[in-house]
């Protein structure tokens, strides 16, 4: 198809695009059946950033890894950002964690007893001084309060106690700091989450200030819900802050991102190319967000990447004017058909040449495997803890 | 169970509590693949109103009738007034249609074209004549706007002229006047529908100002959801409007409500009343929106009526001490014990002798059945075009 | 990507490939909101069959009409049958109706009533003497029985009595004659349907025998269902007789195959492949079943033609033995991507010149456009009743 | 209501019923997030009977414990069996483990390496001397085979090598011995499990013999699937021979039973009474397999018992001859006015009288809380390893 070529505006911004990656996606992980441990897998976090440099090497558009506290905790947050530094990347979102604590079995921020409150509360104000000592601007809220059955708990008021606390944190933020905060649909809460869907996590940000802002987990949905929709609507609100990729047939399965549904990754991209949202000071960080239970973790994540680069192509390849058209004229198919001309065109030549261009092999997977990497790590990380989700 | 017994408070407030029926619900209804019409369905508004004063006749609960404009367009809306008056009912809500004219396959208030948009606002001043002219204040805007086709239009434009469009319609009311916003997941659009959730409702209720409130369709939403969840988070934000009451197994089964989730519906009920929102002036209008396909359709507005009524006095038999204190203390059997144990109470009884310390027949269903009613239509009615949603 | 040649076996498969056309969407749906009347849709059988042959005419795929009966009944079926073959297509499975005779309203097979059952029966009988007069040998159940309401009718009777209808009706099958069964999650019943899955259908023709297969109509099933899995299952047994295909982001929305999700689409037919099922002398049938609500509705046929050659095509792509390879040794990423290699393919080159091979259009809906033919049937067919769902 | 009272039939099937419990459910669980541990949990199997025993001695309808190999094995089954009949209650099924040896990653039964295989085999071998060595009839197998990405492995090929591995097992069966194949939609894998859906379990039973039957757990089903339906549909094949009972909202959420959807669990038993299937020669085993991750284990299931008996209550309630009539006249809301009635009823007064007459005291739950039991564990199971999913 003769539209396969980028105008210079689009190479540019495939050039720019970045996506952060997660530090647990290096860890072991599993279901609540079994944690399959893998061979090589980090001991702590300066191997996780370690193998998180791996991704960005052959890719050159993953600078940014995400901490999570505690598993990520450190004595030396500035050991660890010139560890970073000198792979190559850098620390980006810090990420609480208010579901691994026995306090927490009935809620963090809503649970009834204000001294839990006041712990998850504080457990923030922590995480605010690792974003002071790593430089990261963003700290990555994700609930897990809910209730598992009807009259557990009052509904109401403890979305009253969570506005309360999320204003409490939000006051401890320096100027240049976002809270961002994520939904979900359901799990680990199974009758209720106390953030269920994106109009909630909205409300809460739109109270809370400017510096509030959403992060869209791809797999935090009920069944058939369209996600670019959502997408569309918090960039019109100037509120979607980050995406969590992955991708899911059922629930929150966490798959790689493109794996279980390309062509609704598309269509997120395409809402996202056509509201200037691609570029790094658009307000949006990329991030992705999965579970490796049984594939091997670091090309994994390249795999990812490249589905995310594939189709951010495909998007900026939309002949955009021919869509328009079809859309004014009411022209149903055209206008589909527009879109799904991007879509169906084949556009991994065209990033290997990117690639080349930028001194990369065309294919990072295959870079990575000639490696040797995934070997040594395996022969040198003999003894000491796994990382996992439960470190 | 001793608790089958009820406050005083609680007996006035399920004496005061009513239940609003549409008028299209005693027309002929069915799906797309065949309404199967029934004898003795009226003919015009003047007869859909003599059929829902029957519900009331049995029931006292259901003093209030929506109309749908085109479908019940008179001349005389003095006389459908007076009409509803003489059989002790009164106009309810006014329902706008944006989805039978040729001119919105594409769409209506979101369609590319303004002149097309234009003439969806138009129809909604006309129905807030319809307003003046019957004396009902609140104008109830579904929208079925939406795309089969991803690429078939812009839908972040579409919100545009939607939000646009609103605020035309909203300029027109009267003080007294409300502007009643519905959702719907999907149907009649198959891939994205303009307001497909309570969050996007809600965010066009929020730019239009203090008149404009969301109405809840029990039918519409994903597999799932939580929605008595969305019924504390609408009350929180004080704009939770109106019930448009049905249930449903699958999609928008428009059911009668209560038929699918009993337990549900006491949910939904529970959070109404934990919240004060069960009063006549609470601003939430309890109105059923259903299609009788294959009962009876008097009847079965009746045992809707019901069936809110006991789901009703379940939640007001709730013992909130208990459940507060059992909540309170993390007592997570304790709490949803308490709230189970009004579900399990059968409150029929309690219900039958309110209805007879009222002059009713303890047993509306029967009572309606002995009356010969349902015969007279059947040999009345004989000619005309019935009533259904294309008429 | 090199393999984007096909194999000269491929080739063949593909040029071998039909599929088969309903002659219900060439006339007007809709939902049960609205049906939008498109300008120049048939008024009888003949001109649906018209209508058919120009999908062929421009994809040499579809060589086959379904017809619906009582929608096609005509008088004279030698008549039908010459005027498709002079338009260079043939009668195919002969679908019956048991949702549309106002006996139905509570079932047809299933009934409680053994007259309605036996009229329903008989209207099948109807159908064989259709197939004989036409030539087919496809005769294809939907059944829409099912219950809206829990207690409406015991579930297990009307098993016994459908089972007793479907063995009435095998009876009276030629022994080239199939019974093809279909069916579906829900709608039009809302709370049961008498042959809800896959299991059920198959059930019902183990007990009738070898002429007894299930059709899988792509639409009908419960949201998250991998489809591929049934599909795999059902060739596994030998029963899967054929397909009714289209797509669907919630429930039945009947939308073009592919245009939701082409993932799906592929992952299906490369089961169908790997199965050796592609060959027309594989029993499996492959056939359309879609509604085009607000798009044209021939240019549609032609495009759904062309997403089942391309996921097809992208199937025959897959490198068989890179993915057993890959399968056998447990490389979960390397397995994965032999799949996602062939998907990601962009086979449309490749398919506009095997149709210049054949002599046709490379791009068949630019050469429908360029005929004349919607315009010349806008103009012609004036006056009559246009055929609908309801004709 | 005139109803709530019992026929001698139905009161003798409601104290002739038993519900068997899992071990396993005494044991910590959690999320894949986080296993809550609870004080008092049992150490040991021995300690795990000895909490079931007091589910059955406030219930007396609870007289079984699953078993969970390797969980619960031990070095003397003699004394594990004497040590459940001392405190009143046996062992009941034998349920195998095919998800937590890192073997099996990839799959038991149906994975690519023989040897695999032949360990899942084995161990299935092993369970069937358990059975011996306890005395124990149902070999119960769920299989968490399956597939995260679409191409991981050949679907068909995978049943083809569980349609021999099952056959193995088979073969050792004793005569006296059931194989009881359980299916689940999702999880552990995440597109497409081996056994997703009782079409696929019931084919291998009808292969494997009459020995085979399957389970139905009511938590393991897409969203919306109407689940008496399947129950009303295995029993007409024979194959019906057990429930694992739970309930949820979203996924396999495995809440109390009756907790999400008491309605549905009434339906359930309305066919179970309805198919004569209660009475415990009938061939299915009514048993619970249930998390109490947040709730307290013994009285969950306490509550779990008292929920599937209040259930069963109402079932029995049913006015079948009014139902038949209604059913058999077309008359829609009578006939499920007639289910609706015995639903609503309060039967728990009627279960509390028939505790009264075993001896028992009537609210099971009030006599476990006033025996210190709690404490009891609480304060003598210090030290030791808690038991849970991962023992």
């Amino acid at each position: 198809m003769s539209h396969a070529e980028l105008s210079a505006d689009a190479r540019q911004a495939l050039l720019a695009q970045t996506i952060e990656l997660p530090s647990w996606a290096f860890g072991n992980s599993g279901t609540r059946f079994k944690v399959f441990a893998q061979e090589g897998v980090p001991r702590d976090p300066f191997e996780k950033i370690a193998d998180a440099a791996q991704v960005n090497r052959y890719t050159a558009t993953a600078p940014r890894v995400s901490l999570h506290i505690p598993w990520d905790l450190t004595d030396d947050y500035a050991a660890l950002s010139a560890h970073a530094k000198d792979l190559g990347v850098e620390i980006g979102a810090i990420n609480s964690n208010l579901f691994q604590d026995d306090d927490y079995m009935l809620g963090s921020l809503t649970h009834p007893d204000p001294i839990v409150r006041k712990k998850a509360v504080d457990h923030h104000l922590q995480c605010v001084d690792v974003m002071r000592a790593t430089g990261s601007t963003d700290l990555k809220l994700w609930l897990p309060d809910g209730l598992n059955y009807p009259g557990q708990d009052n509904l109401r008021a403890r979305q009253d106690r969570l506005a309360e606390g999320l204003a409490e944190i939000y006051a401890a933020l320096d100027p240049e700091h976002r809270l961002v905060i994520e939904y979900k649909f359901f799990e680990p809460a199974f009758y209720s989450m106390d953030i269920p869907d994106w109009g909630t996590a909205l409300l809460h940000c739109l109270a809370l200030g400017p510096q509030a802002v959403v992060v869209l987990d791809t797999g935090h949905h009920a069944p058939g819900t369209n996600i670019e929709f959502i997408v569309a609507q918090l960039l019109r609100q100037g509120r979607l802050g980050a995406f969590d990729f992955n991708s899911r047939f059922y629930a929150d399965d966490d798959l790689m991102v493109g794996a279980a549904d390309p062509f609704q990754l598309f269509r997120i991209m395409h809402e996202i190319v056509s509201a200037g949202a691609l570029a790094p000071d658009s307000g949006v960080s990329f991030m992705l967000d999965q579970c490796h239970n049984i594939e091997p973790k670091i090309p994994a994540q390249i795999r990812s990447v490249m589905n995310v680069q594939e189709a951010t192509a495909k998007a900026l390849l939309v002949d955009t004017a021919a869509l328009d058209a079809a859309q004014q004229s009411g022209d149903v198919l055209g206008a589909n058909g527009a879109l799904m001309d991007a879509y169906n065109t084949d556009v991994r030549p065209l990033l290997a040449g990117l690639r080349e261009e930028q001194g990369l092999h065309p294919d990072p997977l295959a870079a990575y495997a000639a490696s040797g990497y995934a070997e040594k790590i395996v022969a040198e990380r003999v003894g000491g803890a796994q990382a996992g989700w439960g470190a």
